[in-house]
């Protein structure tokens, strides 16, 4: 049996406040428009009253639903989950809530996913999705909605964003293996339709210039997609270039999975015949086999990032558009070795 | 500029219905009430005028919004993204979206989540979070809420239920084991307020019997959560037991994982010196040294019965409660041999 509908009229009246204060205090985007004592009283007035706003109801009349909707490649890619958990939970403790679409780089379904979530009157957006050029973004440019990119990021600025400096950690990986004496490094990377493809190759190729390494085109590989196949078949080409690559750059863990794939069927060992350096150091993969020598840096926290930022540009729209880029540092484990002697 | 909103009334009438019936075609869950040459009538006129139903506001006097709140205890446990992902695809393909919330198994973050989640009048809740005795959901079945369970069970049966046949699991990996040779067998348990903590030692106890083998109470631990400190910690104490187990029966993949820990730190071999059985066969899982041999089942699968089932619950709160298993298989890998000799 549902009790009589507590209303924001008996939580002011308790607090001894107008409705439209008690409205503003009890919304934590307008909270600081009322003087902070204020806004205590009415709080705990409706707390005493077990007073619940109706969030569908505001949503109407103000057109807010303290929702933000998160659009992500493939929620079961090792990458994804803690930046999903590092959004929600920023957003959890500030009384939003993520609602969650897969779009499995479908443009078609992304779409879907987005108007769908649209129509549900979401605040703002979160995309781990972009795409370099990307048209579902110019449409949220033109619409003005608030959205925010996370781990990868678009040409234009237009739109705040959270991600790792990419071409910083394909320089650090390229630091470790001149230092270790490689002189014959390849680079595998990843889609040139991605920002963190073409950042991790220009990190790789301003890598080799600092080093003083020739980069050897041949010993240059992009996979269509980050995935342990693309990988293997991608390192097997560049294990036919003679002579022999002594280290790969790589432009994700799990492309780094697919070459030691690629490796063992080519009956060369991890780190004695040939380096490999990852990217993302994603959960487990100090578990593997050789563990993995890769450029890591907090997921958890370019999401939270995100949802900061996010929250951000719901307040104001008209904010100035910010990018932030996590420092990257290279974690080095049993992949990476001295080269062979006459390597 | 948005342009003029197309309203419910302007697609019946191109379709020549009445508002009512195009309201109902339009809406998936009332949409097989109405005449099927009908309904793709008003979808093809919907389409035409590129009409876009306003959920927010439809959810204000139906009081549903096509959205299922979920919580999980954490998102970064690699056993969770596959379930969320087959939640999410069935809930997509029906015009659902999914609502996220993480609990680290924590009541009172439990409690607001799920609050801020019913104040947006989500449909349903499918819950990964469920103790055998669960306050929570006490509440739940009093407010006739349409609740799924997924992964776990609870004591009672008032809720369906989607997870796979725990105790079945336990009995894989004992008879592989005892086939192999093995008689002193230890299990390393999961919580036992949880119900893959119950199932899982309850098979490895029925797993004995049906191998004639008997079960030394001081080779039976329980961990206080499934994680790989927790694992580490309850296997060394199951090491120090004398003689010595030479296989032990894991309720979960990271408990295996902290026993490989705790094995390596007592300078014993796995599987020469003990085999080492795992339950979820979870990502990556096969990469880890040695490869663990794991009871396996889709997780994927799992969740999309749950999200079949609460979107069955949610036509019909009444319907009869089903509680759905999957039959789980032992993947054998290299974390298992014959028992050393004498042991």
């Amino acid at each position: 049996m549902p009790r009589e509908r507590v209303t924001l009229r008996d939580v002011a009246r308790l607090a001894g406040v107008h409705p439209g204060t008690a409205s503003r205090a009890l919304n934590a985007a307008t909270r600081s428009l009322v003087n902070s004592e204020t806004a205590q009283r009415v709080l705990e007035a409706a707390l005493t009253l077990d007073f619940r706003p109706n969030p569908v109801a505001r949503s109407l009349k103000t057109r807010r639903s303290d929702t933000v909707g998160v659009l992500i490649p493939d929620l079961t890619n090792p990458l994804f989950p803690p930046i999903v958990r590092g959004i929600e939970d920023h957003l959890a403790a500030r009384g939003y809530v993520a609602l969650i679409g897969n779009t499995d780089n479908d443009d078609q379904r992304e779409m879907r996913v987005f108007e769908g979530m649209r129509s549900r009157q979401v605040d703002g957006f979160i995309l781990a999705t972009a795409r370099r050029r990307h048209p579902l973004l110019l449409r949220a440019a033109e619409d003005e909605l608030a959205v925010v990119l996370v781990n990868r990021v678009v040409d234009s600025h237009a739109f705040p964003s959270a991600s790792v400096d990419d071409a910083r950690g394909s320089g650090l990986a390229v630091a470790h293996l001149a230092g270790l004496g490689h002189r014959r490094l390849a680079h595998l990377g990843g889609p040139q339709a991605l920002s963190t493809g073409v950042g991790r190759y220009q990190g790789f190729l301003a890598g080799m210039e600092t080093a003083g390494l020739e980069v050897d085109p041949a010993l240059v590989a992009f996979a269509d997609g980050f995935s342990q196949q693309e990988g293997a078949r991608r390192c097997r080409d560049l294990l036919r270039v003679s002579p022999r690559c002594t280290a790969v750059v790589v432009a994700n863990d799990l492309l780094a999975l697919g070459c030691y794939a690629a490796l063992a069927e080519a009956g060369l060992r991890c780190p004695e015949d040939v380096s490999i350096v990852g990217f993302n150091d994603m959960p487990f993969i100090d578990r593997v086999h050789p563990p993995l020598t890769s450029v890591a840096f907090s997921h958890y926290r370019i999401g939270a990032e995100a949802a900061r930022l996010v929250l951000e540009r719901i307040a104001d729209r008209h904010a100035p558009v910010t990018a932030t880029f996590l420092q990257p540092e290279l974690v080095v484990r049993q992949s990476t070795a001295p080269p062979p002697r006459g390597g």
